[in-house]
């Protein structure tokens, strides 16, 4: 499948309606993965706050897990060794384990797994990553839904805009540097990835208001400022929206304000990680780099074995 | 005081020795706090996992916050505005709410609260932030910090070799990307945040093994490659040593690996905080600027008044 058809599947994938068959008995949830499968546990574990979230994208497993834990492990190919190692480690320790997979060993050694589809590539299924957690967790529901499709399908009609940044970037050979806030803080670092894994550029993400106890130093006297670019997501908070200003007023830096005029939580989340997906995509098809191409991680994961 | 000698001071932070009165009839672990002040709680949260730990820079606190959380709140000054509104919430939920600060309105509000001393920058406080939540929650020991302050002290007498370094950074006008590991993966934060607030100068971190699901595929062919310096921190897990080595190998980069032969945890968690905090110092010497200087936060500190 060509990469920007996997882009335009994202929209029916806000409508997947699988969730976990959890009862209500647990102190906490750990979700595990790494890449483009660990992003969807950063982002939910930054919205849903009623019980302890924690994303790990890593080897090991928090000491405190126990028969009490939620446990998710999220790998599209079912075959990350770092996910692995975790839910073995789960399992262990009896914590409730389970998976969301395509297929692999995780499908194989997890009992309670949800099945999507195969033939994309791990980060293009974000949505099936993402509304599992949605859907057992929290209240959103198919108006949400709806409103986050109609967004998306307008973008895929449509993305001359986000085009357009793109080529700003390639023209300058800019550095993409994302800041985010609460609760989109963790989209920036996908952003981050994106531009990584697709555009094979590096990029990097920072959040308001922490970046103004740190960026914001340098980014008056920094080498070679006229060399990054700087994305901003807008905010409905207005301590938040006051920082941004007065940073770029400070700072004289220019904020590429990247926004939607809504008030909905999972519309804007989408739409903020499909514009991330285009503009990504767009630069890697001006650099004439094929975005599907991870040769270079697949060459590692060899030399591994 | 002159910027060096606060630094030379983090050796006695290692033996300062105050705890929080805490009994164990505890949940989890919130600990707030920005900047400077808030990566003592990162830091302790990736090495500490008997019970969840959160630490959390911003201005809101998660939902599942209640009377049987340890709430600490970390402000050198005591009156940075996030903190505060953090720490008033967690109040309001009755949490066991605790503090390290030098004073402020978060020493008016917290009754229980550890006093640290007045005077220097609170990045330079890193150590009388560490340590309590190292003295209540684990074994180090008087021999872990020993060794940590030898190693410290060491580096205090003769630090030409970081000099060096920074000589290198300052020559090529390069932007540092820091590579960390557990459990040090913020430590490498903490050396971009010197780098920002020290240099004044952009930089970024991240980890092994996620690094490898992301930044990898970008390290080969991004633009500008030759202006990126990569600090890599040297790891004891030969899985981890592995892939920092294959990743070198395959994407052709050059890694200045940052380590000590040492298998005590406290002893390289410092030296790696002192490494980045003398180079950061250094390149702002050789660069001409002020270390100390952070009249820009200052600024919007009082525009958002």
């Amino acid at each position: 499948m060509a990469f920007i058809n996997e882009l335009k599947m994202l929209k029916d994938q806000i409508k997947f309606d699988k969730r976990f068959d959890i009862n209500n008995d647990f102190d906490n949830i750990v979700i595990s993965g790494m890449g483009g499968s660990g992003i969807a546990g950063r982002i939910f574990q930054e919205y849903y706050t009623k019980k302890p979230v924690f994303a790990i994208s890593d080897y090991d497993i928090p000491d405190f897990i126990n028969e009490k834990t939620v446990f998710i492990a999220m790998s599209y190919s079912g075959n990350t060794e770092e996910t692995i190692s975790t839910v073995e480690q789960a399992m262990k320790k009896n914590a409730m384990v389970f998976a969301v997979t395509s297929g692999g060993k995780l499908a194989a050694i997890v009992k309670n797994y949800i099945e999507i589809p195969s033939g994309i590539q791990p980060r293009s299924a974000i949505g099936y990553m993402l509304m599992p957690l949605f859907n057992t967790f929290t209240d959103i529901n198919d108006d949400d839904k709806n409103k986050a499709y109609t967004t998306l399908n307008n973008m895929d009609q449509d993305h001359d805009y986000i085009k357009k940044e793109a080529y700003k970037i390639y023209e300058n050979s800019y550095m993409p540097v994302i800041y985010g806030s609460s609760p989109y803080s963790w989209v920036a670092y996908r952003w981050k990835t994106q531009f990584n894994e697709n555009s094979k550029i590096l990029a990097y993400s920072n959040y308001f208001p922490e970046l103004n106890h740190n960026d914001t130093m340098a980014l008056k006297n920094t080498y070679r400022k006229e060399r990054f670019i700087f994305y901003v997501f807008g905010s409905k908070k207005p301590r938040i929206t006051q920082r941004i200003n007065i940073t770029r007023e400070i700072t004289e830096t220019e904020f590429n304000v990247i926004d939607i005029d809504s008030d909905n939580y999972l519309e804007k989340l989408f739409y903020l990680i499909h514009y991330g997906d285009y503009i990504s995509y767009e630069l890697a098809m001006i650099r004439n780099i094929d975005p599907m191409d991870v040769s270079i991680i697949e060459e590692l994961k060899k030399k591994l074995d």
